[in-house]
């Protein structure tokens, strides 16, 4: 039986339904078309941030693989009634909760790998941030993942509170190691690494609200009201943490490829006598 | 039930599936092609019209997959009878009008980002006016869904006239604001400016046309009828502000690199002994 935590919906509304149809087509449109547009774009950043918007690119695409999966497999999970205005009741097909967690697996520490790229660090200190990073953040979305199919308020807190200590490590690492370093970096690298660092954290911390919802409970936070919800916030918040952040790494590629070589800063105050070439992209 | 704005519509005759059926379509390879055109075309722009394009052909791709959506959502909508020439009725798939508006929550603010793009401003100037239009035009469309999906003609007037406010601030940043900073300019980029934003209102101006027509009602504009006016409406709107739009920004480019840079200036007369090299895109 589930309890408060209601995992198993049993149905929804028509207005309900559509709801999250809506948004997960949304999240397929975003993912892929930033995906697209970051690869179309690497011929704007100098070569060294290239990998940046590579990595940022497969991100958003991943994600954009496991919302069309997440998408048809809802269509197959709660399929029309006897009309356009009833409800749509559970079939015999689980909605799988599994999508989001194989795609976090998989992009989080891909989300770290590009903001540490795009910081453009020494080789060396790179390295030193990603062997913490990276298995960390994988340990935080795999101890996440019973809690978010477990049936009961109890596990869901127990898991979250387990996913939240390699959240936390990762926070000590970005925010206490990575600093000690920050003063022999040149002061615009600086910035951008406090700023990087501020958003990725913010925009993470969407995850463990939304998480918490079925906890809260009600008949707003609980129930169908509460999945469509849930349903929502993750996905608005993969368009922000991936998307959105995608086109911020890129954004911050350009400005310091600019500021490093003069034939990236294609500012239109220098063009009509100007003379740099971009390279050629394929 | 639904009055004389007509959302719900119980049944479509054979030609009026017909003629949907085929703008959709229509709409599909437009599009599709489009982007693949802009995207092949890069290399013939200098290099800082290059993202006009890139994002002209995005938003081209992102209506590709929304009528492709559309196109598979309208046929299970409205399944065939059981003749070819018997009508077809609705069955318990919503025709979802939501696609449309996800669909110009994306690419409204691009089309804006390659107009701007495409004007060629110094950065500062370009910045200003991107936080103003782009989050206006989002809101734009956001206030406008509801009432494409109200079921009385008062709410589609009602969220109709509240989604104006955003247009008009659009004008008024477009028409006001920006003409202020025209004297700046250089003579032709003025021409552009003045001959872009121009289309731009016009194009746009076709949307609240064919919005109204479930309020204007009656057996021409109400009814099946309605729909099939007000999908046409959209569907050669769309092709217009966004394919015909597109191209119209590759034209603008290729105009303004052939005046900054002979390199790009391939015109026919001077073919036979041009020595200019274009660089090769892949």
């Amino acid at each position: 039986m589930p309890d408060e935590s209601g995992v198993i919906i049993p149905s929804l509304s028509a207005s309900q339904y559509a709801t999250v149809y809506n948004l997960f087509s949304l999240v397929i449109a975003s993912m892929l078309f930033t995906a697209i547009f970051l690869l179309l774009s690497r011929g704007r950043v100098a070569p060294r941030y290239r990998n940046a918007l590579v990595v940022s690119a497969m991100v958003c695409g991943i994600a954009a693989y496991h919302y069309f999966r997440i998408f048809e497999n809802f269509k197959e999970s709660y399929p029309p009634g006897d009309s356009v205005t009833a409800a749509h009741l559970l079939s015999s097909i689980e909605f799988n909760e599994a999508y989001r967690y194989v795609d976090w697996l998989l992009t989080v520490p891909l989300l770290l790998v590009e903001t540490v790229a795009v910081m453009a660090l020494v080789r060396s200190e790179q390295r030193s941030l990603l062997v913490k990073l990276v298995p960390a953040s994988a340990l935080m979305i795999l101890l996440g993942y019973p809690g978010e199919i477990a049936d009961t308020s109890g596990a869901r807190l127990l898991w979250g509170g387990l996913s939240t200590i390699p959240f936390l490590y990762l926070l000590y690492v970005l925010f206490v190691e990575l600093s000690r370093s920050l003063d022999r970096q040149p002061v615009e690298v600086r910035h951008t690494i406090k700023m990087l660092r501020i958003s990725l954290v913010g925009l993470w911390g969407v995850y463990p609200i939304v998480y918490l919802f079925p906890v809260i409970g009600g008949d707003f936070f609980g129930g169908a009201s509460g999945f469509v919800l849930r349903q929502g916030g993750y996905s608005i918040a993969d368009i922000l943490a991936k998307a959105a952040y995608g086109l911020a790494i890129y954004k911050v590629a350009r400005v310091k490829s600019g500021l490093e070589d003069a034939a990236y800063d294609d500012d239109h105050e220098a063009a009509p006598t100007h003379e740099g070439r971009l390279p050629v992209t394929g």
